[in-house]
């Protein structure tokens, strides 16, 4: 499994038995206040009550944007990676329900290079403006012999709110269920570990019938917002979790959003993965299954509504569809049936 | 000015102009709830208000360890850059009077090595543990080609909440204020840069008679919490700011806890510097004055307070010394006279 990306430099398995240990460590320091379940895409504490008895909850999460920005360094598109690392948060907050509240970010390079952090906080800016939610702080530093040339690390943190009403998650998701695919804007920040050794500078700079421009060009489009999206979707009464497609495609992440006595069966011929997709399967003689737990093959985001509402969604969401339903069954790899 | 540590990669007045420009594009973003001030150690956001009417706020700080992570890598001290992430947020969100609510990771490394980043952990869940503040949850990633061999990013952000009533800074500091110190650990996480272009492998693993201990252990004593100090100094009711002697030292940090019409006066003879900073003065044969620019120079935490608190807390605390006063003065350079 993920042998590309394993000979790459990334090892998922390894990576995920790690995570799992570190997760035990955390837990030790966690209080009566801690929310947040297992695996969730943004840590949830109780913080107060509304004046209607209501739990208000904070929701947290931080992350960077991996490797991409190697690729974005060498085509000078720092801005991008601005965009990435606050719409991945936010996306991530939006996975419990969550309205932004804040965000910090941290970006850190071995030389100080004006132009190309300037541009990332402009990238910053313009997400964070989108998104009605201020940068309230960020560290700025300088590390010298820590990068590779030319690499710059940025990593954002985003906090949000959320009432016990709206907080969504696993808790809420029950067999019967259906999937609501909402479309990717390419790659977003995960699988370029592979994509970089795969390809080279010439390769990169081609242009491609199929996407209609430079490889590069659409390996650096920004990693789309999935807010207003959200919005609806929550106005629609029947939202009841989200998975953001990240690192470990769908069969990677739909698991973090189901309750134990549930699988979920995805027809992956709903939908039709885009170009760059193919680009890449094709130079890299990557088998499907191997696709799809690098790359969100296409889908930024999955909703699990129950079906009324998805298919009132449906109704206002012209580029979203049906993609799968949640079924009785056994918690682990078997929540997974690819039916093509 | 800061000529060695400008030498040494890090050129900390380009670095400041440039956090001025981002400020700037950042401040865009700000909406009416944004309480910060500019360079406060730690963002401010009014969230609430209490029952009692006092206006709820949180603070949040997001900072990563510097070099010294490639100094604790070289002696594969890992447990201690840790430690240092947590105190280091940690103290930050102090200076605005915050009581600790969460913490948040971001650990990134080239390569997986699964000892180290526990070690990480362990340290971490330590400083936590000590503080009475829960991982919420983080991020561990894997990066091929982002970082020079044994190099790990290690970003911490801690968010605080703290009432009206306790929220100190700038706007609570009169002339007639005292300064008191508190002894910092070591270098804590400032200077790396330097100290490591100073000093070869084999001098770093020497004894040196005025230390009692190795150079290296020396250096990677861990970055100390003040949060013991800080919960007596409030409890005096006369703590009106408290600046975390960071990078820029006291002439870079002292200024950020002083509104418009005031200055300070430091007795840089009130207290001696630790040895360690002898060693290095001596070995980069650093003038005085740029020693108190890129150290802490044995000052870990400055508290400016009303006389009488200040008087009463240096009875409690044995280790803690009066080194200093506002005055009323201009803003900039002047605001700061060393007096030996």
């Amino acid at each position: 499994m993920s042998e590309s990306y394993r000979k790459a430099g990334v090892d998922l398995q390894r990576l995920d038995a790690l995570k799992e240990q570190i997760g035990s460590l955390v837990r030790a320091t966690w209080n009566s206040q801690v929310s947040s379940v297992s695996r969730a895409f943004a840590g949830v504490m109780r913080c107060a009550s509304s004046a209607e008895g209501h739990a208000i909850m904070v929701a947290a999460t931080t992350d960077g944007v991996g490797t991409k920005t190697l690729l974005a360094s060498a085509f000078g598109r720092w801005e991008v990676i601005g965009k990435d690392v606050v719409n991945h948060s936010l996306n991530d907050l939006l996975c419990a329900g969550a309205e932004p509240f804040f965000f910090m970010d941290y970006i850190a390079a071995s030389k100080l290079e004006e132009d190309a952090l300037l541009a990332i906080v402009r990238g910053m800016v313009t997400a964070c403006a989108d998104a009605g939610c201020p940068i309230l702080g960020g560290e700025t530093a300088l590390m010298p012999d820590m990068y590779a040339p030319g690499a710059v690390e940025v990593v954002g943190t985003m906090l949000g709110t959320v009432t016990d009403e709206h907080y969504i998650g696993p808790h809420r998701v029950q067999p019967g269920d259906v999937l609501v695919g909402l479309p990717s804007s390419g790659l977003h920040t995960n699988g370029y570990s592979l994509v970089r050794q795969l390809f080279t500078r010439d390769e990169l700079e081609r242009y491609y019938e199929e996407l209609g421009c430079p490889l590069a060009e659409a390996l650096l489009l920004p990693h789309r917002s999935y807010m207003k999206e959200m919005q609806l979707a929550r106005a629609s009464g029947g939202l009841h979790a989200a998975a953001h497609i990240t690192g470990g495609g769908l069969p990677g992440n739909l698991p973090r959003v189901l309750p134990e006595n549930c699988m979920v069966s995805v027809d992956t011929g709903s939908w039709e993965a885009p170009p760059v997709f193919g680009v890449i399967q094709r130079k890299g003689r990557i088998p499907t299954q191997e696709m799809f737990q690098v790359f969100n093959m296409g889908v930024g985001m999955v909703l699990v509504m129950e079906t009324a509402a998805a298919v009132d969604l449906l109704a206002t969401l012209p580029d979203a569809w049906m993609m799968g339903q949640v079924l009785v069954g056994e918690l682990g790899q078997s929540r997974l049936q690819f039916e093509r």
